[in-house]
């Protein structure tokens, strides 16, 4: 389905100036690209700092007045800010981050993962989508969006924060933001390191799940002890362990822990019938997840499953003889590992207490049961009719000349420390697509998504100076 | 509680005897001790051997005209047979084994293993109870029934067959007794390779439980998935393996599968008396477990679960990330290893057929299994009423001045394989006690209950041939 809409002398002007621009635009992201910027492997330190460096003297050389690296006790970000004259205009903060994840030619890439090449408008190279591809087109964009307004400055007070170990779980990306606070301020948060539905569907994402993980671990007996002298007399842990996972949900797939619905932010009619319009083919995306049936919570669809609803699966679970044959033994301990998706309204820590005390009354007479929570990930939604997200639909819609529709994400990222710390909504503009292959070999960006990125922004700041300002 | 019987000429005789050449049967089994026939080390293989060669030769200078050493594919086990002139007696075959646990000083030993030491009328060394000391009363005990009642040979058919591998899991011992059946075949299997209840509480086992053992893996996706992506539209094998794991017992802590508990030998009104006359500390027992509360069928007592009835454990379970930290991931497969202790009445290719179909029942859509049984044990009982039995409570009754009580075994062993092969009914004669320390260190047999071992085979034989006769 493609729906045309009228070009508009503005739409052309920036298409123009961003056609004149491509050329050095991707000579750019190329240089950026050859360097191997891995946090996640200590021997490419000095490539992400090189990274880093390269990049903030690009965005100097792009017009911002402030572009810095900031160090934390692991790789460094860059932050780069770029003020508005029209103190009513609002701030946005732009996320997204310059390391990569380990690539090498022999893990199945048909070309040197540092070395981009372009074959059929794809630019392949490790980080052309995710997420060197989806920082850098924000350069050209505000070059554009300068260019075709006239402007000197852009029409909203511009500020990047592009971290250094998102690909190493960004152990020390909430203590930066804290500590940057002030400087990071900002009415709304832009993430540009997602995706949208496909090719010829253009989507917003609105919310990501947050996460809460916990393992538990069930003490029986002080040791092993032989299932002939003790077996059908003493309790099992890994009996017990699999009780409490059994009890977990009830027959509907719900979550059976008291309270845990509690305050969950609903989808409303809207939002069921936007996720209903998706092009969502069931089948295909069995395949993809290589599964062999759906199975969730009662009255929802598979997308409201995976990123409205709250969940709780087990991640790993263990004890006793795993090895070949057998050994009859009745396991001293077992463990389950937990997640919980968290959807808006759930607070992880709530989340914690329930749990905790929920574990503690299920377990027999004669088991020790051991919880251990590790730290959360709050949701993140965004209404919307919230002024910042209809810009940025509109943006993309006149980028893409098509209607743009909305997800959620089902995972979990550093998007809602920045929403907690900040207190700003948090939006997501991105232009990748699910073949791109992150964290694969072959990663690569298509070309005309990349220039559309590059668009949206060239709308996106006037538009959203224009419709959502500040009372002066 | 100390019982005194009158003491007839008989058992004078039997006790002057074995008084008068109990030195030189500890000398011998002294020797014997220091051969470290630890089956389950390849570099003690040639002790192994050296271990059936001296035994061979030991029981020919006993008496026995036929002393073989027989080969297996593994370690050598040892025949011996020695007929007797009553074509009405019956014919008995002894069981027990000739290599050891492994051992070594530095595992907390405070003496030397494969030097046996004399402390406290204990005699310290590896083997001594488990199984050497065992086999070897066998030795002076024919010697002193022959001596006493002036035979020339057992008043029974006498045969022994003392494995080699039974510390490795008697790999071979089954095809042996199938290629040896001719030869083994008789009316019982007496197997002193067992103890009895304690020092002052002399017992004989009615019966062993079997075992069926099996590995359930549930497959799910065929590769593991992101939780946050896929979590909650899914089917998690892992929760599925837990969620069978929890339907195999119902509330009662009965197991659920359909047809378990078909043909199961109830205990009689007696059994239960036995049992309960026991002087059964079920603190002391729970210390011993290393446990904290008994847990088991409803209306059985501890003693009752862990020798009489069927059960279902879990012996290892296992799926998913299990490491340190957390991968949030739905796994792709999860196991479970279970094990049923079965009692007289259960047959485990039944219990095979109807594990496997309840499995497949209860496995969700979405979800593939595959369940392997491994080598299954069946279970043996011995009627309270049986001669033989009644013959071993005679003797036993007469050696240690005690009334004899009746026990059974929880665990599974090779003897099921005799009962099964040969056809006989299967009896145990163990004198050594829970203090002994089978596979610990210190491993020690009580020279006293030793000796009572000699005397009460001393009385059997005869015992036997009097009380069970074949029809002439």
């Amino acid at each position: 389905m493609t729906m045309s809409q009228p070009v508009d002398s503005a739409v052309s002007a920036v298409r123009s100036y961003v056609e004149q621009h491509r050329a050095a635009f991707l000579d750019d992201l190329v240089e950026w690209l050859r360097i191997p910027s891995v946090s996640a492997q200590p021997d490419h330190a000095p490539d992400v700092r090189r990274s880093a460096d390269w990049l903030a003297a690009k965005l100097r050389e792009t017009g911002f007045p402030t572009a810095e690296v900031w160090e934390t006790p692991g790789a460094p970000a860059v932050f780069a800010d770029w003020p508005c004259d029209d103190p009513e205009a609002p701030t946005v903060l732009v996320y997204g981050h310059h390391d990569v994840q380990p690539a090498a030619r022999e893990d199945g890439w048909d070309s040197e993962p540092f070395e981009p090449v372009v074959r059929d408008n794809r630019l392949y190279a490790r980080g052309a989508a995710d997420d060197k591809g989806q920082v850098f087109f924000h350069t050209l964009g505000v070059r554009a969006h300068l260019a075709t307004t006239g402007r000197t400055a852009p029409a909203v007070h511009l500020k990047l924060l592009i971290e250094g170990e998102e690909e190493s779980g960004s152990p020390h990306f909430r203590a930066l933001v804290e500590e940057r606070a002030n400087r990071l301020a900002a009415d709304a948060v832009i993430v540009s390191d997602t995706g949208m539905w496909a090719e010829d569907t253009p989507t917003v994402c609105t919310g990501m799940r947050g996460l809460a993980e916990c393992e538990i671990r069930l003490h029986g007996p002080d040791q092993d002890l032989h299932s002939g002298s003790f077996g059908g007399a003493v309790p099992n842990p890994a009996t017990a362990v699999a009780r409490l996972v059994a009890a977990l949900h009830d027959e509907h797939a719900r979550v059976t822990v008291p309270g845990f619905y509690d305050g969950v932010v609903e989808l409303t009619d809207q939002e069921r019938a936007l996720f209903a319009e998706l092009p969502f083919d069931e089948e295909q995306w069995l395949r993809t997840a290589k599964s062999y049936a759906t199975h969730g919570e009662a009255g929802h669809t598979t997308l409201e499953r995976v990123w409205a609803r709250p969940t709780a699966e087990v991640n790993g679970i263990g004890g006793g003889y795993q090895g070949p044959g057998s050994k009859t033994i009745i396991p001293s301990s077992a463990m389950v590992k937990l997640s919980f998706r968290l959807v808006a309204g759930q607070d992880p820590d709530d989340i914690e207490k329930i749990v905790r005390a929920w574990v503690e009354e299920q377990v027999p007479a004669g088991i020790r049961c051991e919880i251990t929570f590790l730290a959360a990930t709050r949701p993140c939604l965004t209404p919307l009719d919230h002024p910042a997200l209809q810009s940025v639909v509109r943006a993309m819609g006149r980028a893409f000349d098509r209607p743009v529709r909305f997800t959620r994400e089902g995972g979990s990222g550093p998007a809602a420390d920045l929403q907690e710390v900040l207190g700003a909504p948090v939006l997501f503009l991105g232009i990748s697509i699910p073949s791109d292959g992150w964290h694969a070999p072959n990663e690569k960006v298509e070309l005309d998504l990349l220039l559309r990125g590059v668009e949206t922004t060239a709308y996106l700041w006037g538009d959203l100076a224009e419709h959502w300002r500040h009372a002066p």
